[in-house]
């Protein structure tokens, strides 16, 4: 029986020298443990989303540096890892020093070398360019590396051999995307299998999004099955960020068996470490303790986690919440509450007087069952003095002479500015911490959210929640305390921003918004994989097939009167989501991505003039004259 | 003679129809002119940054309605375009639908096929991924099509043939990048050469940086003049942006005879159509008038087009400026009023006791010569009572009893946001337009500025500059206006924040950098083609040639007294550049691009902790300890 170990460690991106400290304590349990291999992840060493870090020859010189350290320490066990290997013979298509994304293996204090290979290390294949992935401006791939020197895609796809326990070990290394390979030309794993591994290993760096897990499970109990071949999947912990998206990665080591099946996988976003017996003469694959696969909703977990790491990465310990009595503040006060003592976390209310009483209460009663220090701090008068100020002041233009006295809504702006801008900030400072941005998704997509103003923050944690699973996760922090931390009050009122009179939620107005509704059109906006358009949106109106197409629980003839009415609503939030929204996002926090399409670096967003169609103005027109 | 007219249009991004309509009009220009050919740019219909927009089916099914309609145009003259080709028969690795930057030429309303080709187009070969190009995660190059045919790379190089003026043309197409092919190996010009065209047209969507065209003189010169086939190029005029980055395109039509020499350059951002004659016999190429070629600095036009574009695309004609007395806010205000009547800016001063009566007095004195609406708005006050109000809290937690007065440093940010958050943004709103971030490349490099405070505005159009390149543009601004609206005493005074008594100019206080060192140092972090780290600057300083890599005027030995004070200044400012200036960043407003790498989508970032490399610290060792 061969031993395997695997260490799905929290790398921290860009620490070298710390995720080395880390690996060599691997080693050395490792070895204590009795183990035969170590697996660790793909790009272990530098992490994986380091942005433009890939530019520096010193850290490209440093990364090499303890590749060697690493293969030093592999003394009385072999260690499979990814990291960047380096060729400074020769350049990339962008004129910089050629990088591989590669997986290296080592023995005895040395590197082996693929079979029939003259590198030592093998080369990731499939480098993807979508989302908020860049592989290919960072490194060059297995095939074009292979077409150099003649070869075809799969030219350097071979297992590494070594003696193991009397016999013989053909270890196939693929690297993450190289098992994702539906859409690609090029299928790794199946030119690997060909030269007859005993064993696949998957060195991943995988950020965790909803749904992600479970097509994963799909794909590799296919391949394996089909193949034949075991596999042992290895992919990070921890938090990494590409600036505005910040992704948690799940660890969550998983074992595929020669017939297709999850063997196990290791507890997501906790477990460090995990041990596999691996039989060469049966092939089975299996944990050494039992390894019940994961069931359950990651949502909460991966918002809990990322928050936590995110604290952890800036150094913070203390944070400010600005509680409306509204949902999305209240469920942030509570995934922050869920990670913090109470009394690092500051719970302000900064009412005027279009804030209800309702609210207002609400407020102090979520503070209340939280533990949390709470303040009040009426910011009427500022907002108030302010607008003064403004009034004071007339501008002679040619055209007119300018009063500058601020209108309503202008005042609302005002307020919100106010609020972030002004108390929040300061607050936070003084308080020796951040702030937060409890915006959510549905706000983001139409610029719902003031810049400066309750678009401001260090994180936007809930940024990437439609407004109906901002209270899924409501919910899903009441079952996590045992207690209605939220009191429902909060789950039942209707939303508002409560700036102005029009938004009196006692008097039932609020948000201009069916949520139920504007949720699932701004999500196929969005996230699916054929994103949608006002075009197909107003052919699936006209088709009557709408709901199915996107979702929503509603039925649209009971929210719109008429065509006239359904497309005057879809141009509104259209407009706004593909032109002054942008410029919004563009200024926005950093957000903790759950979804599949979460805004900042994964949907690239130029800042353009909305657009309809030739198609979908006919279609307009056609059902605007019927 | 072939009479050729080029439209280097203003391609609006996104905007399909309205682009059509340029081109409709362009189109009977040239048949009006007796035009044989007209040559629009590559990507005329859709734009070039236009980000995920790709995603969409229906944008995809609208380009290829107006490809239609284009070749249904070329009615008595041949059109060449570059465009986007779909191939809905084929994914790419994505697995979106195929997609290629494509050469499309048409005659007698019928599209033109390449000799040998099977498609009525041509694709782009060289795909750039580094930098803000993103050209691989949208498209599928020749390259990889031809090889899915069998072919070698170059299998679909092919020029266009058509018949004119009783011979036949060989039009050789290539796509921007196809011509900047030093790094990659594929050759387009060389393999299309060997096909024999007359004439290379090179379509392009070439965003302006200073030193760019300089670059692709040196290149097209010495590739034309080796090749002996002279090239048309054509490019986009106008301002497109990827969220983070506004870029000019600055036209310039140029034309490459045969043996290597620039014939004629159209004039930067301006010209809107050109005029050659080729001679079929003698391959000369020359322009109908005379063009001669464009020399002096484009800086301040690129800036000017930039600026007065950005404002037209989102429609505002007002705009609010913060003047503090100082060359950057100063500088704003110039350029602005280069563009805008003086009645359309409002300048805007706010006081607390720290700024002197030196600012305040040469802030009015701005105004006044730029003519300009100005306003004073003391803050102190609102300063003074937001600090009251903290001063009132005192937070009880498990450590300590927290009163939440804040610091001289947090009062400093406290003046800043309430500068921006408060008083522009609402005095913006009411004057019904904008307000300017104001902020320098050095202070966005190291993060001094304050989020939401005088790093908040619309566009930040200094951002890409240096703090000596802001000054030059100064003087660049009075020599256009042809008198010194910006006073000398804006040149010559302190560079200061004045937001404490420690930064008082009148005692000769300011800024805590050096800027004629830490413009250069800070440059050599971000812009060299080998973008240099710690490691590198500290070799280099022992070596005694910091000053000649990173071109600094000041000698560094005249700065610090010795090692350990050149080594602590370093690391503080490496550690703001790779640390917290990162998460400021991230929520930058756009800044407009001039320098060959923008902060924002060019220079990708992540949220990391600053590294040093092991050679770093080995080599600070020996330097503290001699």
């Amino acid at each position: 029986m061969i031993r395997i170990i695997t260490a799905q460690l929290d790398i921290r991106p860009g620490q070298i020298r710390a995720n080395w400290e880390q690996i060599e304590k691997e080693i050395r349990r490792a070895k204590d443990a009795g183990a035969d291999i170590l697996v660790l992840p793909e790009m272990c060493l530098t992490g994986y989303l380091i942005g433009d870090l890939w530019d520096q020859n010193a850290f490209l010189r440093e990364c090499e540096a303890y590749n060697q350290r690493l293969a030093a320490a592999a003394q009385g066990l072999v260690i499979l890892w990814g990291s960047c290997a380096v060729d400074w013979t020769r350049i990339q298509d962008d004129g910089r020093v050629r990088k591989y994304n590669a997986a290296f293996a080592a023995a005895e204090g040395r590197f082996l070398t693929p079979r029939g290979s003259r590198r030592p290390y093998t080369i990731k294949t499939l480098l993807p360019n979508y989302r908020q992935f860049d592989d290919r401006r960072y490194f060059t791939g297995a095939a074009a590396a292979a077409a150099e020197d003649g070869l075809p895609p799969g030219g350097f796809l071979r297992p590494f051999g070594q003696r193991l326990q009397g016999g013989t070990l053909a270890a196939g290394v693929l690297l993450c995307e190289d098992s994702w390979d539906e859409n690609y030309a090029v299928h790794p794993m199946d030119l690997l299998a060909a030269h007859k591994p005993d064993l696949f290993f998957n060195l991943s760096a995988s950020p965790f999004t909803l749904g992600k897990n479970e097509k994963r499970h799909r794909m590799l109990t296919a391949a394996t099955g089909r193949l034949h071949v075991p596999m042992l999947y290895v992919n990070h912990r921890g938090l990494q960020n590409n600036g505005k998206d910040c992704y948690t990665f799940d660890g969550m080591t998983a074992a595929y068996s020669t017939d297709g099946q999850l063997a196990g996988e290791a507890a997501p976003y906790t477990e460090a470490r995990s041990a596999f017996l691996f039989d060469p003469e049966t092939h089975a694959l299996t944990p050494e303790r039992p390894m019940p696969p994961h069931t359950g909703d990651l949502l909460l977990p991966a918002l809990r986690y990322g928050v936590s790491h995110f604290l952890k990465d800036i150094g913070v310990s203390r944070v400010v919440i600005g509680v409306s009595g509204g949902i999305d503040s209240a469920v942030n006060a509570a995934l922050y509450r869920s990670i913090l003592p109470a009394d690092q976390l500051l719970l302000v209310n900064t009412p005027t007087r279009f804030n209800s009483e309702t609210t207002k209460h609400l407020a102090a009663d979520i503070a209340e069952r939280l533990g949390s220090p709470y303040v009040t701090i009426p910011i009427g008068d500022f907002v108030d003095r302010t607008a003064e100020v403004l009034a004071s002041l007339t501008i002679r233009t040619a055209e007119d002479a300018k009063n500058l006295a601020p209108t309503s809504f202008m005042k609302e702006n005002i307020q919100a500015r106010d609020r972030s801008g002004r108390i929040l900030a300061a607050l936070a400072a003084s308080f020796g911490g951040i702030f937060t941005c409890n915006a959510n998704k549905t706000e983001f997509t139409i610029g719902y959210a003031t810049l400066y103003g309750d678009m401001a923050g260090a994180l936007a944690a809930t940024a990437d929640l439609w407004k109906h699973q901002v209270y899924q996760t409501g919910r899903a922090l009441n079952d996590f305390f045992g207690e209605a931390v939220i009191p429902e009050g909060i789950f039942t009122i209707r939303p508002s921003a409560e700036l102005s009179d029009a938004q009196a939620v006692d008097k039932g107005l609020g948000d201009p918004l069916v949520y139920d509704y504007h949720d699932y059109l701004f999500r196929s906006f969005v996230e699916p994989w054929q994103r949608s358009t006002p075009e197909d949106i107003l052919r699936w109106y006209a088709e009557g097939t709408l709901e199915a197409h996107i979702g929503t629980p509603l039925a649209v003839k009971d929210i719109f009167p008429d065509a006239a009415a359904f497309i005057a609503d879809l141009e509104k939030w259209w407009k706004l989501f593909a032109g002054f929204a942008v410029a919004k996002r563009i200024q926005s926090p950093p957000l903790l991505a759950v979804s599949r399409r979460p805004y900042g670096y994964d949907l690239r967003e130029s800042q353009l003039a909305p657009y309809f169609t030739d198609a979908y103005l006919a279609l307009k027109e056609q059902l605007l004259t019927h």
